[in-house]
């Protein structure tokens, strides 16, 4: 049986993957974990392909790693290398590579340990640190498909700005990692190199957009990577993999020569930023390292806000959100949720809880707005159908799929569910992103009024969905509407199979909302979700991401083990 | 002959304007110059309203005004009377204002002259000066028509956050003042309080679309105003009318509660900037004082960029752009560019010649793109039709229009024969948005590359504009598009009846384009601007809105004395 157009176009991306890969370090599959086997974050150690150094340094934080390369400890090529190794392995059971980039980081490895050598100096902030980069972030002279077959052949002329200012930092670009078609989806499939897979569970998703950079961040194949955010793609798949994921503020990173289908996009802003297998320093670090080199000075859209240094206090108030008032978190993230409560409270930080600023709103203005404003100029045939992501209805998505031929994924349909029948008239758009403005204002308002410096929140309703079942998004994109810089980090806890059952009053639960329904029928018990990290986000006012990454660092600290509170 | 409906709904703009003149100040039509008398700028020393000291008052800064009033040697009170005064003569003779506020101006002024005695302080740096306030700008509890006879009963909440910040700083608003139709010419007339004239030279226009702010400076009304500005609405009535612009980045000032039709479109942004009657200084005053309140932290879409001081400095390099390569200007223009070139020059400041960044490439990105990109999605019906200013295709001005039934004025017209006949998808306005994105980047790397600081260039291809003619906008809209800060004053000369005449090497000039040709041979000879100042534009970096201030200083000091060269 021939294979169709889109087929062989799709051929190509898994050529370019299957033969990037270094295959001196591929396990035969009669030594991989059988299939059925769900939890594999604990093979690199029994998997007898890293030396015991190797595991050592793949589980260590790029802060820690810069560390010991300054002290001549260890080698950028050794570190690059350990690196790897745990990538091949990685991707061998999760499927989380689009290309592998193993000469070229040994080559740059090898030329940073030159220059130490001869200097005794490290090169800059990220000096030998390998980082995963999402596919749809441009390297030099490759193809940049951004999830779309059609796009197989789009091969970018220059580095993104972003992996310019890196690699002067002395980062390390060592593979490139999984992305859902569209980019919309809050998991991590396409037609192109398939399904990515969650190490902590492999019925879960790892999460999306930046789902290979949720599984390498899991499974530790690179103490940092880099991932995009327009609606919870960064913060989602760090929840669900246990890592520590960063979106900044917009207008603060450089997202020249990041790939979209629609760039020049502007209703919502896509952000990029880091993702973290470690520690939240290490966004720290990553971001310093990029913003004082002053990328605004190239980067012209770009606003010049220096990343300064905050000192974390305890003298700041953080509040709570329980539930967005439209769809009410499962059991675990409750459960975590309450022990974040009871640390902080614990450690004399003042905590209040969260009644919810119209979150509705937020998600009808992002999606669905039911009441359009009145004029003869705006006679909407779809008054309760998209209009912030696709004020297109989806046009220029759909113009992708159809470019190729592939199918829609089935979140691909489900995201563009929600577009409308007809686009927004432009005045109609305009309507919406002054609301837009309007609710930011208001957000950051009631803020202010109650004294609440940080909101911590579920990343999702749930911890790391079913593969195939991340339908909800405000729990992140609510932040993206208003622009909060938010930060995502492990509560340390796991889905227990005894803590987290239902309870006789979770059986009673009236769900306020079709949508609510759905979610919350979802849960069914631990078993589904069986070894699920739980994530907590954090959020605060707009440009105000250092002392919301100073205050997250407290709050984690506190509640993954109350030491550390000064 | 009855009124039709839309004249009965202007007539209430034209009562509100009416009611609010202090009658004791009007002077009868026999006191008043001829209406065939160009030149009206000495009036007021010739009218006999105003004593000694109020034309002295009148014709000070807002800065030596701030000075007076902290010693004590003038009061709030006299200020502003003087101002009004002033206003008042200024109206019967260039009819500029859409509304007096005499009665809270002096009541504010008292409650300023109350807590100076009291206190023996200042309230704030704008202590008891008196602003001009283009209409557009919301007042709590009054019309904003935004020149529209559709919005005359649009009444505003709420005092503009600029204005509240304005007024904290201690500033007295006593005049509000007339714009165009649609916002959208460089001239000054719509169909409520009719069209605004030119203080040096009533056949010409004041500029626009902050055309009352423009003969409110060039009469001196008041030491400051607040324009607005998307393709040069500050800077064209500052050179019209011999006064001092600044239109600063955007996401800067606060945009709050100014009315425009077209709230939350985005593709290019509008900004809001001071005029000043006397000095740049007084723009940095005024700028200073806006953004030391921070106004970021409650207007949220704004950047937290705090104003800074910057010292001038010589160690710069000018460029002069003789030409944008499109529209050539006029004599009087280029005569005042090589005033400029040569004094800087003799001042040992380096001056390069500027070769324009692809002005027309610019221009066609604003408002006519010819060469649209090719995809199956863009199958463009309108390839070279306007597509930032109104990618709707001029549905929303023309709703505007058609909701009162009001005729368009012939540069609304002219504005709308730009637009498309049918809407940009929002695909093709996302591809313009992102080629205005590279653009900006372009411009400014040109710059560095070129190692040039700030650029001087015509405000204008001619100097004021003859009433109706303001046509060709690229000399101010092209720092819209790359978003510079920049900045008008005046070069210190007027046209010249015998030094601007047309050459026998002029007569020989063959135009590169139709448009060229038509701005070309608005010229004719020196007698159609008799009278006019020549105005100079200076632009810089985006975000480096004090340097390019400072610089501006600099340069007028310079140009216009040659004094103060440290």
């Amino acid at each position: 049986m021939s294979l169709q157009s889109w087929e062989r176009q799709a051929q190509k991306g898994k050529d370019i993957l299957n033969h990037s890969i270094p295959k001196q370090w591929l396990l035969p599959a009669d030594k991989l974990p059988m299939s059925t086997q769900k939890n594999v974050v604990d093979f690199p150690r029994q998997s007898g392909l890293l030396s015991e150094l190797e595991l050592l340094i793949t589980e260590m934080s790029a802060t820690e790693l810069v560390a010991n390369m300054g002290q001549g400890k260890l080698t950028a090529q050794e570190v690059v290398v350990a690196f790897l190794k745990r990538s091949v392995l990685g991707h061998q059971l999760l499927n989380f590579a689009t290309e592998f980039l193993a000469d070229e980081a040994i080559a740059r490895a090898k030329e940073l340990d030159e220059y130490y050598e001869r200097t005794g100096k490290l090169i800059g902030p990220l000096h030998g640190v390998p980082i995963s980069v999402k596919e749809h972030i441009g390297f030099k002279n490759k193809t940049c498909n951004t999830g779309y077959v059609s796009w197989i052949d789009n091969v970018t002329p220059e580095d993104a700005h972003l992996l310019q200012l890196l690699a002067k930092a002395g980062a390390v670009f060592h593979v490139r990692t999984n992305q859902p078609q569209s980019l919309m989806h809050l998991c991590c499939s396409n037609n192109i190199t398939g399904i990515t897979l969650n190490p902590y569970n492999r019925t879960l998703t790892p999460g999306g957009s930046s789902g290979g950079e949720g599984a390498s961040m899991g499974f530790k194949c690179a103490p940092l990577g880099i991932g995009t955010d327009i609606g919870g793609s960064i913060r989602c798949p760090a929840a669900f993999c246990g890592a520590y994921g960063f979106r900044p503020t917009t207008m603060r990173m450089p997202m020249a020569g990041i790939q979209v289908a629609a760039l020049g996009q502007e209703t919502i802003h896509g952000v990029v930023g880091p993702l973290a297998s470690s520690s939240l320093e290490d966004c720290e670090l990553f971001s310093k390292a990029v913003l004082s080199q002053e990328p605004w000075n190239d980067e012209r859209t770009l606003v010049p806000v220096p990343w300064k240094t905050v000192t974390p206090t305890r003298d700041m108030t953080i509040a709570i959100m329980w539930d967005d008032g439209c769809v009410r978190p499962h059991p675990p993230i409750t459960r975590a949720l309450r022990l974040a409560r009871d640390k902080l409270v614990a450690a004399g930080i003042k905590v209040v809880d969260w009644e919810p600023y119209k979150h509705d709103e937020g998600w009808d203005i992002i999606v669905s707005f039911p009441s359009p404003p009145s004029s003869s100029l705006f006679t909407d045939p779809n008054p309760t159908k998209s209009t912030l992501y696709y004020p297109d209805a989806g046009a220029l998505q759909r113009a992708m799929l159809n470019d190729s031929g592939e199918p829609a994924r089935p979140l691909t349909d489900w995201a563009l569910s929600y577009a409308r029948s007809t686009p927004l008239t432009h005045p109609e758009a305009w309507k919406y992103q002054h609301k837009r403005d309007v609710f930011i204002d208001g957000y950051h308002a009631v803020m202010k009024r109650r004294g609440v410096d940080f909101i911590i929140s579920p990343p999702y309703p749930s911890v790391a969905a079913v593969m195939g079942e991340s339908q909800y998004w405000n729990y992140t994109a609510i932040w993206n509407l208003v622009d909060f810089p938010s930060a995502v980090f492990p509560s340390g806890l796991t889905v227990d199979s005894e803590l987290d059952v239902l309870t006789e009053e979770d059986g009673k639960y009236v769900p306020r909302s079709e949508v609510d329904e759905r979610e919350w029928r979802k849960y069914k018990g631990p078993e589904r979700f069986e070894g699920a990290p739980i994530g907590l986000q954090i959020s605060g006012a707009r440009f105000r991401d250092e002392e919301m990454l100073a205050a997250a660092k407290m709050v984690e600290e506190v509640v993954r083990d109350g030491r550390k509170v000064a």
